[in-house]
């Protein structure tokens, strides 16, 4: 039994979704585990993590405009204002994805599906570096 | 300690939920894991898992009555579209619910409250074949 | 390699976001987990997880002011409406919130981000004791 731990930063260019899959599939390899569970976590509160459709770019794109009606920048109703309009909606956007994504590891990989993509949804409109932590646990 | 990795497939009838606690109590006891967490995963985007309340069926009707009401099929924003007015409703219906769902394990079963099923979300409105995938992970 | 789980009451006090971030923390601690993940869990259905703005109450109010808004109490499609107008909505936020957060754990604490708190939301508008299991599993 063996629990590996790591982190990376991915640096957004501001709103969209970020593909980390390539990122996580390296640590599940680099940490020997062959069967057990990995744990992608982003320590942010304005950005979040989602499994998504990999294969067409406007399936992401709907899912902006979706997020982007429902929550829409600078809402008459906000009262935590003062980092921007796009802050508060990005705590919004962030509590109803994911702050972590779990997947079983089998034969040393993490076992998506075809189509599903690790990705970091950056919810602020300008730049920012964020941190992602990833835990391996299992049998070597 | 001890790593159990198994998947089971489920064949939904259309869009629903499927309960598949059973399944996932059995895994949890082949394991032999006594003390650790279950992670429950779904290698699928348009299918999605959720605990839920197993008491009444008309609180699932409900959630159903909610994301339809959410994110109708066919909306006219929608750029996603060649696989039907089904497919990006059910991308989105996926982000808003979860992938895997993880519990702790004690004395040798997940420790799911009383009114706690674990569910199968179906957002397709044909049949599929869905795959589940679960570890556990812990001390024999 | 240990695992270790433990249970721990919160009695809220109606509606809104109760930090258990200090709870978690400590359990971690208890473990003796240096490496490896955190699983909190809170075992109903009309109450759940999330992490969370830390900092400024104002967000957790703008959050509460947002949910309320998409799934009013007492909607008049709700067929689920015998335990009262905010009964439906407690489980649709819980689904579009979450049941269990994951943290990777590393010198032995989790390593939530600067801003990061961990919440019970409840969504009942009355008083409730809350039951919340957590799983540490690692390496000592």
């Amino acid at each position: 039994m063996a629990a590996h731990t790591e982190t990376f930063a991915v640096a957004t260019r501001g709103r969209g979704a970020y593909e980390i899959t390539e990122q996580v599939v390296e640590i599940v390899g680099r940490s020997g585990v062959q069967t057990g569970v990995a744990t992608v976590f982003v320590a942010h509160t304005s950005a979040s993590l989602v499994i998504f459709e990999n294969a067409d770019p406007t399936a992401r794109e709907d899912l902006e405009t979706f997020l982007g009606r429902l929550v829409p920048d600078g809402a008459s109703w906000f009262t935590h204002d003062l980092e921007g309009p796009d802050d508060m909606p990005s705590h919004i956007r962030m509590a109803l994805t994911r702050t972590s994504e779990n997947i079983p590891v089998h034969h040393g990989r993490p076992c998506l599906g075809a189509w599903q993509g690790i990705y970091l949804l950056e919810h602020r409109r300008t730049p920012h570096r964020r941190s992602i932590a990833v835990a391996v646990v299992g049998e070597k």
